[in-house]
């Protein structure tokens, strides 16, 4: 049986083949990795922890679909700031009967294969067991110029709110997982296997547009309302102008509202630079969905009434 | 009930009020946190998990101790490159009945006092439901002068070893916990509540005196074979030197050797320069215990007979 240290220098050799990360100056195989910043940039950092059962079900998933989420979700965090990623840790504590079979190097393909695609070099992490579940705690760092990070707490009474992609894919792909079983279903790929919006975030922060950012993981009342909160200020949202992932459900709204995991960014930009935004990048549109108000509190527009949003998202207590 | 989110906010007014961390720029409470690295310093990063029933028993401990000891394993992580401790997150998981209890109150408690007492910011983590265990993941950001980091790689042959400290004083306590129980015991407080050897870490740093280091976790044996692999040397060590924590016990050389989990550091000094080493720092004396050589293995000198030494500490798999 192979040990764990053989297991970890397996992934050592891996990565070290994979070159990239010009600023890391030591990854794994030591106490602590090592990074030199960049001149005139600022350091990322942000961590996601995933539990078996919680957050992901072993066997409505691949180990290679885990993997790539697991990464995914801590991207869309630093997407959300209008950072790069450029360097990450995994923490894994698997159960014995997972460490027998090929589930971690399964794992870590699907993690570095998205690490690769953006230049993202594995620097550290652990590896422990647990009795009974598999647990990951993704850690994820970028980096940014300067004084260009894109916070909660920028949103100010006028400033239009923009979604990018679509919403509520996500919670009916997890749906259909839940009846039909694991498939390449274009919507339990979208819960399975999310695409961060690295490109928008970087493009807002370059070009100085948006005034405030999030991203779309609770659900967007609860994301709107973190943001409203930060900043405060209130929101009105048009229950129309919603960029629904599923048009036909009857459900569609409450999804794109409550559903959560999207992982799309939620941002604010002053009505004089609106014209500055581009409709869409590389295949991704955003959509203007209301407006940032004095007033505190959320509000979304339906059937000609303004009504209370209350945010609805997924809490774990 | 309180919600997770006030519970977050809670945590975030605390550390909010503890001040501390000159290059944080961000912390809890946006989608990643936000550091400004000082000039000429370079970024040490690393992460620990830690998982009910297999690192730590909730009744053979107090949620203080396993707060502090979370914090205690990743900064002495970043005492064995020489760093100092700047920022911290931590990634907790918890099943409904503990978070019903003052648990995680608690749990910060302890982890907080040991991150004031060394002036690192908590800058953010992840809360998450679990279905039965508590899980931990510790994530600690140091800095240091640049180029100063000690890597493992560094010894040479001829280099002398040295330990802080004492060891198997950790095994001891463990051992003493699980026979008798929770106690203010000496030794159970050398295993539940770690003091990682930052002081030393630095000061070795600081006046380049160390060749390597790595901090001892998984026991003496092991983290000295790591060191002389990643060197490509090896080394002999003298059981008469070593600095045991318990002297008359029979297995005191074993637990010394295997036991684990004592986070003292181990380095290496060029021979020309063991007189500048001082015998001790805030207390914690060092030892010399060996040499390290051309020839690769690790040996013990053993009733007058060099015998292999056998990297026997803690594996989970």
């Amino acid at each position: 049986m192979r040990s764990e240290f053989k297991f970890i220098d397996s992934i050592r050799k891996r990565v070290r083949q994979n070159g990239g990360g010009a600023s890391v100056l030591l990854g794994i195989g030591d106490d602590a990795a090592l990074l030199k910043p960049a001149k005139g940039k600022e350091i990322l950092i942000t961590t996601d922890l995933l539990v078996e059962e919680i957050d992901f079900i072993l066997d409505l998933t691949t180990p290679e679909l885990l993997g790539h989420k697991s990464l995914a979700v801590s991207m869309s965090d630093i997407a959300a700031m209008g950072g790069t990623p450029i360097a990450c840790l995994v923490s894994v504590g698997v159960p014995e009967n997972v460490w027998k079979q090929p589930f971690l190097k399964r794992f870590y393909n699907g993690y570095l294969k998205l690490a690769r695609k953006h230049s993202v070099k594995l620097i550290g992490g652990d590896l422990s067991r647990t009795t009974s579940k598999v647990v990951i705690d993704s850690i994820l760092i970028g980096e940014i110029d300067s004084k260009r990070a894109i916070l909660r707490s920028g949103a100010r009474a006028g400033d239009r709110i923009y979604v990018t992609g679509s919403l509520g894919g996500s919670a009916a792909g997890l749906e259909i997982l839940k009846r039909s079983g694991l498939s390449s279903h274009k919507l339990i790929r979208r819960h399975l296997s999310p695409t961060p919006r690295i490109e928008w975030g970087t493009f807002l922060s370059r070009h100085r547009l948006a005034t405030s950012m999030i991203d779309i993981s609770d659900g967007l009342s609860s994301d709107l309302t973190h943001l409203c909160d930060e900043s405060r200020v209130g929101a009105t949202i048009d229950s129309d102008r919603l960029p629904l992932a599923i048009k036909k459900s009857p459900d569609a709204l409450t999804k794109a509202l409550n559903g959560g995991e999207d992982y799309e960014l939620l941002f604010t930009i002053n009505p004089g630079k609106v014209n500055a935004l581009p409709g869409s990048i590389k295949g991704v549109r955003v959509t203007e969905i209301g407006e940032i108000t004095k007033r505190k509190g959320t509000y979304i527009i339906k059937d000609g009434e303004r009504k209370r949003l209350k945010a609805g998202g997924y809490v774990h207590f």
